[in-house]
């Protein structure tokens, strides 16, 4: 008798988009009148088109698919073309750090790294997440029986919990900048997290997926800047935001040559070894296409003209900070990241879902729940910059009347 | 102390393809006056390009992926757009097979799913797997610790091996048209299957990633020509050798609504929530241009181009079935499928390694030996039609004057 994996029935169903979706579409049945006034912030999706170069790429990659000289059938390897592995080094080499292109894996997403990469572990591993968190890592570890525990961002520590020499975890996932809280490491907090782990002998699993929002030079984007963290860490970033791959699919995980772990006997297998025999039977590769359109992202148009995306997010976010800053309005993100995560200023008891329906309600603003996120994200709410300029400006007037 | 996962350690490294590149450069380097002589009808990839139609539509999505009108970001299901998903189930109509769109679930090609697949059961089921087999089935299986029993093909069998009610088993894995050895299941013998899958409570993951190649009205393309599978099988499928997406990276899975499994109490749940939710924490969809190329090769002038490529496949199949009819050498595959599967004719003794070397020394044609697909391929060899109508005759015409 086919059993199926119990561990399903520890997950939550993914409450959170879908309540907010239910609560939307019944305030416009009640409310005909005031659903063109609707303004989402809610979502953490993109909206800007492909740059060109990136468009011109894949196109002339499809072309070359179509032509018996030019075909290309499964790619050997399945880790990624050479030519792409190149320019992922390369980007990192923009900011002083040394990836070596075998070290790097080409993935259709970091949500599926952020997954698959538990293939590789041990069921018998405690899992620490931050919380408030991206709920793929808890859900995609409560899947494989994984114990989890938490560290809590609370105002106090501007949502960059430190590690906590009492806790013992063995797989740690961090995301920085953060989604929700936008929150930014620093190097010294991020040294803290590579020396517990080095300590315990642990694995961080650093999700850098909007790493491309930092602009301040003297924040990491990379946990790599760290240099122990080659000994510790394993990163997984994403075109997503940094290029507006989130319908393209294409990201990258970089695994350091140094990355060992143990079996319970204390030996010692590298981390790569590991993953390339995951990657070998679970895995054939990105589309040829998609990799060319992603070779043409780090190319000097394409870095140029995600750029200039970027900074239009970035606008959004200011658009939203410099109002919040205006209110006195407590909130973490939004200038090196593309949510902003903001304290409900109405009432000291006012809860994430009382604020979303209060926003919904009074002005027509729809936003994210904090608690969704995590028990220490209640009382809290996240903005994103994926809108437009004139909608966020408009959604912040508004806001302003009521506060 | 992250611990890596053990299962790994009850691995084969992949020798099979690297030993042959292994021998392959040996002989090279030894022999270089001969290099030129090489044929590769080893591999098991497409040669011919991608469909016009494809390729149009692939460049169009991109070109919409660059504008803000037509811009699309995630796919708000991840299961893949409804306009693929109601091509495919239109496509299963056309043998006169109904799937609900909603039972299609989009992938990023077989061999993901047929792994990923997994993480919806438990770790304590049993699976089956036929021998010889496709390396991949064995190996997710083992890396998620469960225990595998075989099915041996063999001459007498036709390498279509039926189920024996004293084996126990809870996930069974079949390939038809079978990669290695081309064998299809008939109505009949899939029959048998399904009745012992429904009488012992288990799933049938169903692997058609070769259905295309049949040529044969009476031999079942999916395993739902069976109306029973409903509440046995899934069936994953590819447009890797359909359409020549192999660099493209794109296929289906199918999981019926009837189709449920239980838990060590006898609780049931539906498959299609367990793989919604395993899809909605680890996948974000396939590429938006690949599902629109993807679904240009249904279209009247896709299906009509692919066909075009599978003709010419299949008689590269027909050059090498001929001459081994004319040879009186024992066969399977060939007709159905991409795949010829021969028994080495030179001497009951040969095993398919001292064939490979033997066929290397002797007329440099490049296969694959019939070992590396399990113990049941010993003494047997696997040729295939991706090569040219010009190598593959010359190939044969040099075994006909060895044999």
């Amino acid at each position: 008798m086919a059993l199926y994996n119990q561990h399903f029935d520890s997950l939550k169903d993914s409450y959170l988009f879908s309540e907010i979706s239910r609560r939307v579409a019944e305030y416009q049945t009640q409310n005909p009148d005031k659903s063109k006034r609707l303004i989402r912030l809610g979502i953490g999706d993109v909206t800007k088109p492909l740059a060109p170069a990136v468009v011109t790429a894949m196109q002339k990659a499809a072309r070359e698919l179509g032509r018996a000289e030019t075909f290309r059938g499964y790619e050997d390897s399945g880790r990624g073309y050479p030519f792409l592995r190149e320019a992922v080094a390369n980007y990192y080499s923009g900011f002083n750090i040394k990836i070596d292109s075998e070290e790097i894996f080409i993935s259709d997403g970091a949500k599926s790294d952020c997954g698959n990469i538990g293939d590789i572990f041990a069921e018998n591993n405690t899992v620490l997440v931050t919380d408030p968190v991206y709920p793929v890592y808890v859900d995609v570890n409560l899947m494989a029986g994984r114990k989890i525990v938490y560290a809590a961002g609370n105002e106090t520590n501007g949502f960059a919990p430190a590690p906590d020499d009492s806790v013992r975890a063995d797989i740690i996932y961090l995301c920085s900048p953060n989604n929700p809280t936008g929150a930014v490491f620093t190097k010294d907090q991020l040294q803290k997290w590579v020396d517990y782990a080095l300590k315990n002998s642990a694995v961080i699993v650093f999700d850098a997926a909007y790493e491309s929002f930092i602009a301040d030079e003297s924040l990491p984007r990379s946990i790599f800047t760290i240099p122990d963290a080659r000994r510790c860490a394993v990163e997984i970033c994403s075109l997503s935001k940094t290029a507006g791959f989130t319908g393209t699919r294409c990201g990258y995980t970089v695994i350091p040559k140094e990355l060992s772990v143990s079996d319970d006997l204390g030996n010692k297998k590298s981390l790569i070894s590991l993953w390339k025999r995951r990657q070998g039977s679970k895995f054939n590769g990105v589309s040829y296409p998609v990799q060319r359109a992603a070779e043409a992202v780090f190319s000097p148009e394409g870095l140029r003209e995600c750029r200039e995306t970027l900074a239009y997010y970035r606008e959004n976010s200011k658009i939203i900070t410099d109002t919040f800053d205006r209110l006195s309005v407590t909130y973490t993100g939004g200038k090196h990241s593309p949510y902003v995560w903001f304290k409900s200023p109405f009432s000291a008891q006012q809860s994430s879902w009382e604020l979303f329906d209060y926003l919904l309600r009074e002005i027509q603003v729809i936003g994210t729940p904090g608690s969704g996120f995590g028990g220490s994200g209640e009382g809290w709410f996240r903005l994103t910059a994926f809108g437009t300029h004139e909608l966020t400006k408009e959604a912040m007037q508004r806001l302003e009347k009521i506060i």
